[in-house]
Order: C-alpha cells, then structure tokens, then sequence
C-alpha cells in the first residue's frame, strides 16, 4: 500500500473502531498483550538481527552504548509492555465523555462529548518499546496511528507491527496500524493534511525542528528543553541546593532537566549553590554578570540545552528580570522558583508564560508518569490543543450532540420560542 | 511598526495583561465600551467615508447591496456593541479556571488551568462590528489580537482601533491590539509561526482555503459547510419536513445550512418532501439515483456549497449508507438524522465523524450564540483544539502548576518516596 492508501485506510478504520464499544476495545487491547507474550520468542529473534547491526555499529563508534541498550528487547521489557496494554484496558473509557451538557430551549438537548482525534503520525527513534505503547493508547481512543521508526529498529517495529495487527485483525477492522519504513514515505504522509489530523516526533531537538518546518499537520512535541530554575533572594538553602542538584544531575540528557540556574543577585548563599554543584561533577558557565561575579566561563549563548552536566548560571535583580529572561531565552517548557515568599512565588507562577510553572519542586516532575497521567504521548511546548506533558486526552477531540424534537429556527427568529440555554 | 514588531508586542502586553487582575481586564471592557458610545460621531463618519466607496461600487455592480449593508455602521449597531462589551465584562473569569487538581506525593501538590492563548490573528472581510467583538473577546481572555480588515472597511477599522485603544492605554500595556491592512502586511505575519498561535480567517471558503494553505500557523475555521439531513424510512413527514425547509432556507448562504439531503429509498413520503422544498423556492438538484428516481437536473458533483436555494438530493439505502456518504462527499461541519428510531438516531449520531451531529433538530443550531456560547470567534472543521462553534474557550489553552516543599525525584527513583496521584 502506498502511504495516502495507508492514511486513509487509518481514517476508515477509526471511523469504526471509534464507535465500537467499549468492552470491544477493551477486548482487543487484552489480545495485543496476549499475542506479545505468545509470541515472544519471535519478537525477540527479530531484535536480535537488530541489535548484531547496533554491536557493529557501537564497534566503530558510530552508535553510543547507551543508544544499543534502548533498542534491546528482553523478556522482561515485553512482560511490561504486555501489563501495560493490560491496564489501559482497564483505564476509564476516554470517549463519549459529556463535557457540557445543557438544554437550549424546551426538548433541545445539548451536549459536547470526547471523541477520538482521527489520524496520529507517530516518529520515534531506537526503542521498539514506543509501537506497542503507542498502538495501545490509539486504540484505547478509537484513533488511527501510523508510524515510522528508526532504521536501526526495522527488524523490531516490523515484527511488533505484525503481532499486534494480527492480534487485532480478527474483530476489528483492519489498517488501524500502518507502517512506514523509508524518509520518502514520512514525507508524503507529512503532505497530507487534509488526512492526517496530528504528528507526534519523539526524537532530537533537530529531527522535532525539521518536522515542524515540513508539514502543515499540527505537531505535538517540543524541540527544546531549556528549562530554568530562579533561586530568590528569599529562598531556602536547602530546598534551593536539593532542587538545582536534582535538576541538573538526575538525568541531565532529559529534555526537564535544568539548563540554566538564575540567581538573585543578594541570594546570599549563591557561592556554597555554585559549589554544591561543581560537587555533582557539573561544569558551570556564566551569563554577562555572573561571569564576572563568580569568574566563570563564559556561556556561549544563554539559550542553550547542554543536555549533560553543564548549566548556564546567570544573576538577575529579581523575579521581573527572572521572567523576562525565561521569555527571551526559554523555551516554554519547565520552570521552578525556588523562594519561601509567596508574594514572588505567585509572581512567578503568574507571570511565567510556560507550559509548567513549579514552585520549590525539581523541574525533572513535569512527565506523564509523574503527573499521573499514565502512558505519555509527548510533552508539548506548543499553546494550541495540549500543552505539557500530554496522556490520552492529547488523542481526542470533541463533537457536538444536539437532540431535538423536530426542532427548527424559524420560530426563534419570529421571537415565538427563546433560548434559555440552562446548564445541566 | 513593522509586522513583526506588532506581532512581537501583541505577545508581550498579552503576557502583562493575562497576569492582571479580572477587575482590571473587566475596566478596561467598559472603558471600551465607553468610548465606542462618546466617539460614536467620529465612528460614524468614518465609516461614511467607506459608505461613499461602497455605493460606488454598487452602482456599478461590483459589490452586492447586500455586502454594502454589512459594512455600515448604525448608532443601534454601535450601541448593540459597547452592550456585548460590558456583557463580556461580567462574564464568568476565563483565566485560571482549575480543570484538574492531584496530589502527587505528600505535600506535591498539580494544578492544571486555563491561561490565554496568547496572539491571534483574525482576517476577516467587510463587517467592522467585527472588530470590537473580538477585541473585547481577546481583552477578556488575556491574548493578543492582530487583525487585517478587508479593504471596503479601511476607513472604519482605523477609526475602530484607534478608539479602541486609546481607551484601554492608560491603563493596560499598549501593543495589545494591532491592526494590519495590506496584503503583504498579512503574508509576513502569517509566516511568523513562532510568534502566533491561532490563524481565525472569517470570509469566503476560498479566503479560508488560500490561508490554510499558506501558513503553519494552526487555523481555526472552516472552508466549506457541506451540510447534510438524511430523512430515515422511520422519519416523522411533519419533523422532516419543518427540518429540511427550515436547514435550506432559513439563511442559504450561511455556513450550517442544509446543501444535500438523503432520503432512504423507502421513505414513503419522499414526494412530498420534494415538492415542499420547490414549493419554498428550492430549486432541485439529483445524485445519481435520486435523479433518475425523480426526474431531477443531475447534480455536478455531490460535494457542492450551493449557498443559495439550492439543493442535491440523494436517495440511500439506509443510515450506514448516509454516514458513508457523508463521510465522502461532506466537510465535517454539521450533519443531522430524521428519524422516530433511537437505534437508527444512535447509529446516526455515534458513526458520523463531523463537528456537530443532529437528531431531529435543524443543521441552522449549529451556531455560538444559539449553542449559549456568547461571542463566537469562529465555526471550526478541524480536529485540534477547538471544534464545531468556539466561544471565548478557543482562545484558551493551559499551564500546568506544581507546588513543592523542596521536593525532588531522587527519592521517588531510589523508593524512597512513592506517587499515589489522588485527584481532590
């Protein structure tokens, strides 16, 4: 099938699995985890192939360790793949809940309920893990989903692919899943707008950017992390050291982890901060004024994500100038203040224009998982549709039910009936 | 001020005004209010001014009666205006509305609120009572508003923003409301897709198609209203009927009128119907069946906005047929089922995948006032963000809020500490 055949194959398939019943879905999410147990040993034999490419590959240095170990499958990665199919099935029903209900006039009922958002693209890179996770959470919503892996992984997303479609196939319509393999084919699919309702990259900062550049579908996601933690004059010793240190250090790789530290400048105990974090093994460099202060390294840019133990550490007068640094060289992402005074701390929640605004808490929180969400989409640091990190609400829509009694607007117009529009 | 800069402005007095108390926003609507009344003369005659070009233009044929209506300003129209402002102004507070609240952990407290958008961009044609609507809505919800009026109301939107602003500088950031009149004004701002949230283009399907097509900026609205009513074998011939005429002729040339109606073949009073909408001046237009059936003028195509009384009918073999049809040849905007069957209406209403689904009730509901949504910015066919009428909802999006002791992920990763999400 070509792509378009593959999108508009999705779009059918959603179409009725999306009024399918609940316990159908459920059913057949309960089929996926079956399949992926049952089926094992294949799934694992397909890695295998992959992962004798990745070993060459991290042979002559041209992939990292770390990069082969998140393609491996075991049995063990499969187990909780399969337990986590099992508990979105088990989740509450995210369709066809009522928003807003109201009567519009006498007999004219209104109601605005979920519905699945249509057609997902999905683009991920190294971890097979992400297809079963995300088909899971397409189908729970009733959406389509294609996907396109990395070229490392082929063997995994293949054999992934077939299990889950095969598992699916004998009680739901078939094309809920498309695969794609090759850059041409993400490309017509990133033509078709009219077709495909939302992209999702998971991968680097550059492969989210030229998605962005390339397509008119809206993307969810976020190519930058530069998150930021201000350290007021007011705040505490403690806190503010446990926080800068966990947000550097816990996973500095993280697109939440802290890439630039702000101080104020009579926060008095900046020096013993600047230590504890040296202690941690974190490189520091400075912005204009603290460079000076402090007799750093000067930092190339203040908008930056060094994504390793490295922070940019600049002074500024207070929460004002706090926030308008975040503005000019942020992201939109996370952002913490770290003060005992609630007067800044509302300042600062207030005033700050990012997806996650966190007062005296590490900036590594704002995730699915630790939110409570359950399985995560994406985190997105873009304002329309859903902002932050994203669970299945990022996979639906809305849509309006009216219910009337022959009703028309003729008699609203002549003034004969009015609109009372009660809420229910 | 270049585009740009506008553009640049709109985002940061959005970001001062969202953060102002509601009292001062609400001010700031009656001051608007109040200017619209005591500079009503200068409003009025500066929209003489594009009344005299206006009936130039009709005189010779290049501009409808019609349009020219649209386009002048009354004393009742502008009194009607600075009433919708103050309204809004004591509205229920859009901004910082709690839609969930979790603890955590122990003293880890997530809000998740409303906050504004941020900058929208509206382009809209002929009709400068526009203008102040969706200043007064963009001032209540804290964004940002760019606009580009059409070239027929230049005299009016300059006089309108003008008033408008003046008013609210005194006492709130200026640059909140910008205004754009050329063309190439709109093809910069249009590219400025990291400084613009929302695209609300309100004018001609072909205006809607040519911006879609130009910008990455995400775009509220919709094309085409393809609208369909499918009279079901079990329909009640008197709600059918009121429903049909009503949908096609209330207001042709609105968006949410009736362009196809589908009739199941064995609907006993098909004739009838028929002769009803002829009767209403309607002129008929056959698909392949029903022109054959009933000797009508086969229609071009069965995707086609009539926009006037007009209309193609079809005859289908039954409701699984209709929500094909629809999902074919429709634009997703509104659809509605006469039938006395539940079972059929709740097939009807579950399988069609448009923004508004009806059950005996006129496609003409679909609309945000009669919906009780207040002002509405835009009536949208796409799937992400806002869909079906908006109200002021679609210029919101949310923030996520946490709020700690000092806490860090460390401890939840070694098991120290464990989540347990309450919702409260």
């Amino acid at each position: 099938m070509t792509p378009t055949d593959l999108a508009h194959a999705a779009r059918a398939a959603s179409r009725r699995v999306q009024s399918l019943p609940s316990h159908s879905r459920q059913a057949a999410l309960h089929a996926m985890a079956a399949a992926l147990s049952e089926r094992r040993q294949e799934i694992l034999d397909a890695n295998a192939l992959d992962m004798v490419e990745a070993e060459k590959q991290v042979a002559t240095g041209r992939m990292s360790s770390a990069l082969a170990a998140r393609l491996k499958l075991t049995p063990e990665k499969l187990d909780v793949l399969a337990e986590g199919l099992g508990a979105l099935a088990e989740q509450e029903e995210p369709l066809g809940r009522v928003l807003r209900r109201s009567f519009l006039a006498d007999g004219l009922e209104l109601m605005q309920e979920t519905v699945a958002l249509g057609v997902v693209l999905v683009i991920f890179e190294s971890r097979p893990d992400v297809l079963p996770q995300l088909a899971g959470l397409a189908l729970r919503s009733g959406n389509g989903l294609l996907l396109k892996g990395g070229r490392e992984a082929i063997h995994s997303n293949r054999i992934l692919h077939e299990v889950l479609v095969s598992a699916i196939e004998p009680d739901l319509p078939g094309g809920l899943f498309g695969l794609v393999e090759t850059r041409e084919e993400v490309g017509t699919l990133l033509s078709l707008d009219g077709c495909i309702d939302l992209v999702v990259p998971r991968g680097s900062g550059e492969m989210v950017r030229s998605i962005q550049a390339g397509t008119r579908i809206p993307v969810l996601g976020h190519a930058d992390g530069i998150c930021h933690v201000y350290v007021d004059k007011e705040a505490s010793r403690e806190k503010a050291e446990a926080i800068v240190v966990d947000a550097k250090t816990d996973y500095p790789s993280a697109c939440n982890a802290m890439e630039t530290l702000l101080l104020h400048e009579e926060y008095a105990a900046a020096q013993d901060l600047l230590q504890a974090l040296e202690g941690a093994g974190v490189r520091l460099f400075g912005g204009p004024r603290a460079a000076q202060r402090y007799g750093l390294d000067p930092a190339a840019s203040l908008s930056h994500e060094y994504g390793d133990l490295a922070v940019c550490v600049e002074i500024v007068d207070g929460v004002d100038e706090a926030i308008e640094h975040i503005h000019t060289h942020g992201s939109g992402h996370t952002e913490c203040v770290v003060t005992e005074s609630e007067g800044t701390a509302t300042r600062f929640l207030s005033g700050v224009d990012s997806a996650c605004v966190f007062h005296n808490a590490s900036t590594r929180f704002a995730d699915g998982f630790r939110f409570g969400l359950g399985a995560e989409v994406g985190i997105s640091t873009a304002r329309i549709h859903a902002r932050g990190p994203v669970g299945v609400d990022g996979l639906l829509t809305t849509r309006w039910r009216l219910t009337g009694q022959g009703d028309t607007v003729g008699p609203f117009s002549r003034g004969e009936r009015q609109f009372f529009h009660s809420r229910s």
